[in-house]
């Protein structure tokens, strides 16, 4: 079973019934809880050494700095603000108490950075890799939380920033961690990844902008659950793809496909929103770039890719 | 560094600095959160294979159970009802889908059990052992939340329940599996543990209760906690300790002190709480029993227990 398929098993054992105490529940960037007078929205994301991160590749403090990241990131696309985090470690026996305390430095710079206390959490002996883990809660920043359900064909696709940077960057440091010092651009777009939480904050106070998402997984995968979310399709236009600027020569020297990194990479934590065509224009003012429309017919068409492999898995959805 | 000095190590470079968001952080059963209108209560626990639990020790759903008590058992020791929770998996290559979906059954019925609706969640790959961790948030049941601080001299020590008998069938697990079902009593003790929500709600409601917590660590430890929290120490009748009952002849059997067990042993999750001595009688009358009294003086003392190895570590703090 895939990911997707056991989620979705998984998602029908727990029995997601109508529950007055849930507004948004599994299947968003966050859930979104009803409390008697206000609202707290919640998500979790877990980081495994050796599967989101390597410490060969990313300092202790970059380690913290993603943990932080990737939670706030998902309030971003909600259009939320921090309330607090819960922090969990998992602890092999091999870890140093200094190493953890690296990590953990980290956190506390990036949790301050977003303005999120860390409340609580967990720590436990593991057998296996060192595994940090951050729930984040936050609170709407106005009436309405964005989700992925929204997007009406005829709206505009934007996206906050270039992509593919972080997949380039981390494609160097596996490849040709010699060369690391020569493009320090992508590499820091692995290593560092910035949440949009101002801009996803904006966002929502903005009705015309109809669903959003950040981008993890990669900008087909995460438009594409926008797009099941929504029961839509979408046109995606490869020549307004804004490439990360200093991962272009990088890429080339890695023999791999910009375009495809740019796709398919994820870990860009950009946001991409699905907004009508009126409002539009003010985000792109604004620095987000246009790069597709949503359609009524299902799937996603990308204009202008040819036939490159990496993306064919898509063409044909 | 133990893990207590490694988490006051954490907790110093997190910044505890006071924060109107938050009114109870790092240290307690769960953390109390201020929201505008409201306050939350959140906690989190992972459990990881062959730390926590093995599944030639316990059924998948078993563990999924157990994943729903130790949580909710970190909202009845502070007083609170369930909100919703977020579940995380660490999925390892070997691990089947059936087992994670039968896991999955174990926590929906724990979950409708508790009536805790799941909100959201993570899934991830490892190359670890299985992890499944729950965060709970919840409402606090009344004006106040319980928390571990606020034990006076004087004050009567009692706890909710016989203690024991998870650590005497976790051995009895390990060292004798074909005779669980000898000791059925034990085994389940060990296999189901059973959050007391709706005492510890009733707890809270009764100012005469200054501190309580759930133990999970052991009854000393957890007592331990308490103590530290309030600034006082403690005096023990280790005659009044009630021992698990299925317990006593199967820990014979295993040579195992059942003392020790009830004293040391943890995964109990019964209520162990500091009440003035106005209000102990009332809670003696409802089933719990009294096993000692909060001292001005700190360190556990405890009356009755000999020179006994496994506890030598505590008689002297």
């Amino acid at each position: 079973m895939d990911e997707f398929r056991l989620i979705g098993a998984i998602a029908r054992i727990l029995g997601q019934r109508p529950d007055p105490r849930i507004e948004i529940g599994i299947g968003d960037d966050a859930a979104v809880l009803r409390v008697p007078g206000a609202r707290v929205v919640a998500t979790t994301d877990t980081l495994v050494a050796g599967v989101h991160f390597r410490f060969d590749w990313s300092r202790p403090a970059d380690v913290g700095a993603r943990a932080v990241a990737v939670n706030v990131s998902d309030l971003a696309a909600m259009g939320c603000r921090p309330l607090a985090a819960l922090l969990s470690y998992e602890l092999p026996p091999d870890m140093s108490d200094s190493a953890v305390l690296a990590v953990t430095r980290g956190i506390a710079t990036a949790a301050r950075h977003w303005d999120l206390p860390v409340a609580g959490g967990n720590i436990t002996a593991t057998s296996g890799p060192f595994v940090v883990a951050l729930t984040v809660l936050g609170i709407p920043a106005c009436d309405r939380v964005l989700t992925r359900a929204g997007a009406q064909p005829g709206d505009a696709i934007l996206v906050s920033g270039p992509v593919g940077g972080a997949a380039i960057g981390r494609a160097l440091l596996d490849r040709m961690p010699d060369r690391v010092r020569t493009w320090p651009a992508p590499v820091r777009a692995y290593r560092r990844p910035v949440a949009r939480l101002d801009l996803g904050v904006a966002l929502a106070r903005d009705a015309r902008v109809h669903a959003a998402i950040d981008i993890s997984d990669g900008l087909l995968a995460d438009l594409g659950h926008v797009l099941h979310a929504s029961g839509v399709g979408a046109t995606l236009e490869s020549s307004r793809i804004p490439l990360h600027p200093g991962a272009r020569a990088c890429a080339r020297a890695l023999g791999l496909d910009p375009l495809v990194a740019a796709l398919s990479g994820g870990d860009d934590y950009e946001l991409l929103v699905s907004v009508s065509p009126e409002g539009a224009a003010q985000w792109q003012a604004q620095g987000m770039t246009r790069i597709g429309s949503v359609t009524k017919g299902r799937g996603i068409r990308i204009r202008g890719a040819g036939n490159r492999a990496g993306l064919s898995g898509w063409r044909h959805r």
